[in-house]
């Protein structure tokens, strides 16, 4: 199921004692015909956004054997002009800064933000990735348990912060794998909360920073803002964005920070010099040319989520209609009573569809497709739940 | 003279505390008629070697609304192929492994094998990078002295393996900023060391791993050969090399590891999901299309070497002739007595050539550039050298 390796690590080399037995992270890359599982945009770009790309590259390629823009400031340019248009707000050059996917944006917050006798805090269920950056950092991890709606507790959150003294507080908008929207005031009172808490192990008056993942953000219900909207009046914030989901970019890796110029250069620090190369910087340019082609399918990606809310609700398990959480992403988190997720999962694989084992016991997640992979879905779930239910 | 920021972070931001007062690494990026300061092959790819850059790039662009192939395959096999070509070793797939840069190569490999507790061993003068490698990690960072001619000093590089008991030791070949050639026989010295090396805090058993940073071996002299033929009889020895150098490709940032599969799978843990793009998986695999082109220039650019160190060494500065130090690179260490280097690479600026202030008090490092930059070096160094004796 997984091209994780599993022999074992020759037991004479050094690896980190904390990191024997660990399988690289990571969902399997299976040739299926119907791949639901990594939250993708399922439509590919358009021929004339594939076309400027390729011209774009070709102007750059006579340079390629020189250093890359190490600032990438065209690109970071871009992101403004972005999300000026996506969020409403207009950031400057240096509240920017580019990676090479969101997760190497994390990343880099760690490297700077974390480290041995550092916290980083959470709300679980949340993004699985997110242990993996407090390890490779070697920092703390905690959490904090959300409601059982997966909504965000956010008295229990601040009590943790007082509490466990981080560095950093993670939130997820909309949260992954649940979906859950982040409802704007959550963020404005847990912001709040970390500008008037201390950090163990640092000097008074030294306050955490909130990092906000809007990794889905542009599939929110329209109207809802964006924690960008916050950067100008909150040096202690953070928001990581992508090019990989909403805007169909996945395969360039390109994530983006919105935060502080005093954030971005504590990033600056710790980033490889030239982290971002002068393809992927041609590359993520020539998509922002095409932006409205980019994101032509989000409304329908949104539609989709919801109608695919719709049907699961109706649909039954063992006698129980399935749970669906409330999402404000690309994917659903469903089940809620799967008593074999394992098994159903692998009945779906057999009928060529992929989908993620991942959340709480009893739930899956599958992210919206093109209306042929959805109905070849909605297929395969039936006839994946009736013979789970059958043995 | 550097885009480095210098202006405080903000006092209430929870900086690591081993990082207030750090600069983002990097030689300055300045738009100058003649840069000779990062050591990059001079000679921009041939048309059709672009061409077919975004040929492949536009093959691959419909697939970037989806993530690439995490375990670049194709690109592995595709460094088995140079490697077999240009040192003669033919390695499997899961004996190499790429990433953004050898930096990135450099840092999974001190997340693997360093961390708190553990030390990496080096040979100064040698790559400025490395601290920084060790500070991101945590990684104790020690050093050993070269000999007065920048060679390895083996007898005082294997009692500190036994002394220091680091996780990880690491060999510049040929040495950066030094350019000294490392003799094969240095390399199987210390592995056997190795071999026999206890790791500090690791159970008994457990062995350093060589790390040999080949980044410019391709401009060693012909017929020497690479650490690459050691790799299929010593698991603990991990070869780094890279695309920026001899294949003129810097700005596509491509980085690769030939080592045991051993070392890749412990690599594999602690690489991010995703880490090398669709974009940077086509564009390199085009330009391997093109290796004899992109190789080219390498032949030239060592007699340039050859040219330019004779020509140096018949230079004086206040009376003395300027010593050069042995290069098996593309660049040159020179000068030696220089009693205020800075002034000279003011005044070689002021003449529009860069080259750069790195290693030993008194030395300077410049790297072949073309005929005609190297013409406008020669000419500039000459005026700048006399304005400076002259004060």
């Amino acid at each position: 199921m997984s091209e994780n390796n599993s022999n074992a690590i020759p037991a004479d080399l050094p690896l980190r004692n904390d990191l024997i037995g660990e399988e690289p992270y990571g969902a399997p890359q299976l040739d299926v015909p119907v791949c639901l599982n990594v939250n993708e945009n399922p439509y590919a770009p358009d021929p004339e956004v594939c076309e400027t790309i390729a011209k774009r590259v070709l102007e750059i390629a006579p340079t390629l054997n020189r250093y890359p823009d190490r600032e990438h400031v065209k690109l970071r340019q871009a992101f403004s002009d972005y999300l000026a248009r996506e969020s409403g707000t207009r950031l400057d050059v240096d509240e920017l800064w580019g990676a090479n996917g969101s997760n190497e944006i994390m990343l880099q917050l760690f490297q700077a933000f974390g480290g041995p006798g550092r916290t980083a805090l959470g709300a679980d269920p949340t993004y699985s990735m997110y242990p993996e950056y407090a390890r490779d950092t070697f920092t703390g991890w905690k959490l904090v348990h959300r409601n059982a709606d997966f909504t965000l507790n956010v008295e229990k959150t601040i009590e943790a912060i007082h509490e466990v003294k981080p560095s950093m507080v993670l939130l997820t908008s909309p949260n992954n794998p649940t979906g859950t929207p982040l409802p704007m005031e959550d963020i404005e009172r847990i912001l709040a909360a970390c500008e008037r808490a201390e950090v163990e192990g640092a000097p008074a008056g030294v306050h955490p920073i909130l990092v906000v993942d809007e990794a889905y953000v542009e599939f929110r219900k329209p109207g809802t803002p964006s924690a960008v909207s916050l950067v100008k009046d909150h040096p202690n914030l953070a928001v990581s964005r992508t090019m990989s989901k909403a805007f169909a970019f996945a395969g360039a890796r390109v994530g983006y920070l919105a935060a502080s110029k005093g954030i971005i250069d504590c990033v600056r620090i710790v980033r490889m010099p030239y982290h971002l190369s002068a393809v992927t910087q041609a590359a993520a340019l020539a998509a922002f040319e095409h932006t409205d082609e980019q994101l032509s399918r989000v409304e329908h990606l949104r539609e989709t989520r919801e109608a695919t809310a719709a049907w699961l609700k109706e649909q039954t398990y063992k006698g129980q209609p399935l749970a669906v959480a409330e999402s404000g992403s690309n994917f659903l988190l469903f089940g809620g009573h799967f008593d074999d997720r394992d098994a159903i999962f692998d009945e779906l694989l057999k009928r060529g569809v992929l989908i993620r084992v991942v959340g709480p016991e009893g739930w899956l997640r599958v992210c919206m497709g093109t209306d042929e992979e959805m109905e070849r879905f909605r297929t395969a779930l039936i006839e994946s739940m009736r013979v789970v239910e059958a043995r």
